[in-house]
């Protein structure tokens, strides 16, 4: 197929859109892709159509590959399903949700477990109907607080979500090991780097989690890998906890005066004044045991005041504490918390006071404690004595003080030891580009799909979830594979398969084009032709970099003794060639 | 491609989905092509997306074949520019309304006009840009009151729609006359038969508005046609008004006692009795003035009682009093429509009282009169007197009575003439399959969309609108191309090309099958292959018959001999053929 450029639906821009924070965005506007019709929603234009359409191909040929079939699912639904597994209010506001003329409470999905777990329920009974992974290519929607960057987190976006259904454990894995296989074979066709990372799966219920991350610096993820082949989201990282260490014998906590040390800073500089025994080096952060004071909101609306205690060298980590926490939302407590809960006096805040514990599981209050899985029994920290000006040395856990559980949301660092020995980590970022879940069968349960295995017994089914964002892996790819003059497709997504550009005052150089043109056509390419007479070579040319169609082909000026210019938009090479080889190079 | 039936997600229903009211929605259920997900609200499953895609793909061929460029907008729009052309109010119920998260005003739309003109008038400033034409095929959503009869009618639903742009009135004829066409070889490609009627463009604003109807006795709309050439929906046609008459030395008009006589019925066989001078064979209820009171609910929510006066042998068509009144909703008068205007005598209503006009122009009330096109000056009639028991005869038109204008909306009957001169016109019912529109400056206006003329000068663009109900069609077709024992499909939008059907207990056939589907699947067809081992040949063969593939190959009793049989299911004629005979056939 030929488009010529003299009719095609496309304008360049000269401008970059006010609204555009990132590369990607910026591009694809103005290079006539996308156009924004409402924060974080976007009209497709031609040229992002065919890009969408390439890469929508290449998923649903490893999909046919890896035995899923395609269904489609309504994106507005009813409210019935997602009350029955929690997510109609576990979604909060993140949920576009709507009133039909009749006073029907509907929704616009954000994901389909639901739905896919009802259509097998309606449809399969027994194990000899499993294992079964159906997949979809569907517009999605999420009322997101900051729709921004453009594609990378829209409002309205499609993807690919699958879901598989397997009556036994065995079959869960070989169902997740073929999705993760065939994502593998996505991103390799794509040439889009990746790191599989383990991804925290609580929040979806299920036990195990993967995420694809493509591993960049300004990537919206941290993730972290060692050189043993660990690798995780900072979400998922689980730390290293030391030994316990006997405590017997240990001496008494103490307090001690520490008027104005409410940092971790001062009191610092003031323990190694007032507290003996410090080590070589003297006391640092690293003794001291920091607590903070958290505000969760739970589902049901009400507000609790919980403490994390973890080493003074960390802070917490609020999407490490998101995850922790979730569904509850969480943030940092507020001064009217603290006017509620007046044992906790600011700065000086640790589970200890001289009469017996504060927080924690046999706390004289009702405030729920937490520790870091370093402090574990038997470590010795110098904390806050819950008394104004006042903290406490020598106060040893498991022997004065407990917490209701250990929770993973401190900072994560680089050296940090790998969970699974393999050696230190360090820290990187990425973006997510993929996602593979174990559901489980929190969602059979909930909805009631079982099937009868081969003992004529009824079991519940459990479920993957897999998912790709369609329009956010092409806006990756856009803010991957660009340079200061406009976009630079890799071949598999390209709009088009080359871009000719016809240039001279005279017919000859359109002549010539022509006869290029339909050679291409004639061997299947999808050729884009700039056939405007009126537009100057410059014109033509930036836009043709801005476009970014890999394969450049420049009749011009030698037109008359047969020879062409190929250009490389990505290396920027040009090389002028007799225009019968450079058909046989493009068509070989 | 080769499909296998032992895996694919596919179950048949042997009970019809108890909601359903139509062939096709029975048989797209049952037959595994759709699951309903809440009222008006599908699931498409594997065999269902397979005809939709084929569907899509004939349209973009075609689309493309007319010049038309793709592109794709969200559903989710904000409210503004629908609001700027007052369709945020007009669409009344059937708009999906919501709000996001920080209350701002979103829909679901039902069409894009807005959108479109909208990007058009982003991108495009000169008349040298036009004229365009713009499609997308995307999901739209209209809250129908009733939502039924399956894919036919239903809240979200696939449309097809363009938009054209051009600056001359003679430029927007071209453009349509060329969706026109290209919707023409559409449905001569999907052998879909179509009669293409005149429409009322009234709501959109428009000019000139076609509708393809398919002719089909179960059709919702009904249409006219004369033998010369005419057509038109009955909401479009119009009446051919006879001439007036003089009514110069016409006696004056005689109020009479008409006790009781409150249908046109009592009130004829009154006047048999009552009034002199009848005709021959008496009077009729042609001769009689019927005056029908309606109820008017305004966009602004006022209510409005107006009055429409008709022949005595017509009814008012609510379909064309619909179309008349738009955007007003309009109902019967209801009985506290009456005592609030206790002027209108129920059953005794005329436009004059012996003291002066009552209703109309001229009214001595507020209530507006409208006529059917008919009541042309000087003709003569039997009419309310506006008092208990009492109507009036020789009451002329133009002379002592006048209204505030002719409407259409009596019934439309065989016979009545083509107001083109054609000749009578006889009514058929159709199912509309697709519409085109003039929309003229109605959207660029409100939108402010110009563009500069030759002549440097700001000139209003005009536009069109065209759609194809993606999802109605193949419901339609659905609901044509049947037997007793399920669907049967056209070749052009079936879901394979070939289904074919190994049946006995040895693996004779299954061995030659295999053989068969190898080189039908070499031939580039795409082949469903019935190869369950423990379905039994008459489970297979009404599967086959319910999914309709209309070409079948069973393999099985004659296998041992190389001997297959060629079903055709649409004539139901079967045939043994030698299998290589059958294979030459199915790939020729």
């Amino acid at each position: 197929m030929v488009t010529r450029l003299s009719h095609y639906f496309l304008r360049t821009l000269r401008e970059d859109p006010a609204d555009a924070e990132v590369t990607s965005h910026r591009l694809l506007v103005r290079a006539g892709y996308i156009r924004r019709q409402a924060p974080g929603v976007f009209a497709w234009l031609p040229l992002g159509l065919r890009v969408k359409a390439k890469l929508e191909t290449i998923i649903r040929e490893e999909m046919a590959a890896s035995g899923a079939y395609e269904v489609h699912f309504p994106a507005l639904l009813p409210r019935e399903p997602y009350e029955a597994t929690g997510r109609w209010d576990e979604y909060g506001d993140a949920l576009f949700r709507l009133q039909d003329r009749k006073g029907a409470d509907m929704l616009l999905a954000p994901t389909h477990e639901e739905v896919f777990t009802l259509l097998v329920k309606d449809l399969y009974s027994s194990y000899k109907d499993l294992p079964l992974t159906i997949f979809q290519i569907q517009d999605k929607y999420r009322d997101e607080a900051r729709p921004r960057a453009g594609l990378l987190r829209g409002r309205e976006f499609t993807m690919k979500d699958a879901y598989s259904f397997d009556y036994t454990d065995e079959g869960l894995d070989a169902s997740y090991q073929a999705q993760r296989d065939a994502y593998e074979r996505i991103f390799q066709r794509l040439g889009l780097e990746y790191v599989i990372v383990q991804a925290d799966a609580g929040a979806m219920g299920g036990s195990r989690s993967e995420e694809f991350l493509h591993p960049t610096p300004v990537g919206e993820d941290t993730f972290v890998r060692s050189a043993g082949g660990y690798a995780a989201n900072v979400e998922a990282f689980t730390t290293l906890a030391p030994e316990p260490i006997p405590f017997d014998g240990k001496p008494e906590p103490v307090v001690f005066d520490s008027p104005g040390t409410t940092t971790i800073e001062t009191l610092v500089a003031h323990a190694n004044e007032a507290v003996p025994g410090a080590p070589e080096g003297g006391w640092t952060a690293a003794h001291m045991l920091k607590n903070v004071v958290l505000a969760l909101t739970h589902l049901d609306g009400t507000r609790e005041v919980v403490v994390v205690g973890l080493p003074g060298d960390r802070d917490v980590d609020m999407k490490r504490v998101e995850v922790a926490f979730a569904p509850a939302e969480v943030e940092q407590a507020s001064p009217e918390d603290f006017e509620r809960n007046p044992l906790l006096v600011r700065g000086f805040i640790g589970p200890w006071t001289a009469t017996g514990p504060l927080l924690g599981e046999d706390s004289a209050t009702a405030i729920r404690y937490f520790l870091d899985p370093r402090v574990v029994d038997g470590t010795t920290w110098i904390t806050g004595a819950n008394a104004d000006d006042a903290h406490v040395y020598g106060l040893i856990a498991g022997r004065d003080f407990t917490a209701d559980g250990f929770l993973e949301v401190a900072t994560v660092r680089d050296g940090d030891p790998a969970p699974d020995g393999s050696g230190p980590v360090t820290l990187a970022r990425g973006m997510e580009i993929g996602h593979v879940f174990q559901l489980g069968r929190k969602y059979a349960e909930a909805l009631g799909l079982k099937v009868l295995d081969e003992n004529g017994k009824q079991v519940t089914v459990t479920m993957g979830s897999y998912g790709i964002g369609v329009t956010r892996i092409l806006a990756i790819i856009a803010e991957l594979s660009n340079d200061e003059r406009g976009l630079i497709w890799p071949a598999s997504v390209a709009p088009f398969d080359i871009h000719v550009v016809a240039t001279g005052k005279g017919d000859e150089a359109y002549q010539l084009a022509e006869s290029v043109i339909a050679q291409l056509e004639a061997a299947g390419k999808d050729v884009l032709y700039d056939d405007r007479p009126k537009a100057s070579p410059g014109v033509k040319f930036g836009d043709a970099e801005l476009i970014g169609v890999p394969q450049l082909l420049v009749v011009g000026r030698g037109a008359a003794e047969g020879l062409v210019e190929l250009w490389d938009r990505r290396t920027g090479e040009r090389e002028t060639v007799p225009v019968a080889d450079a058909v046989a190079r493009l068509t070989a």
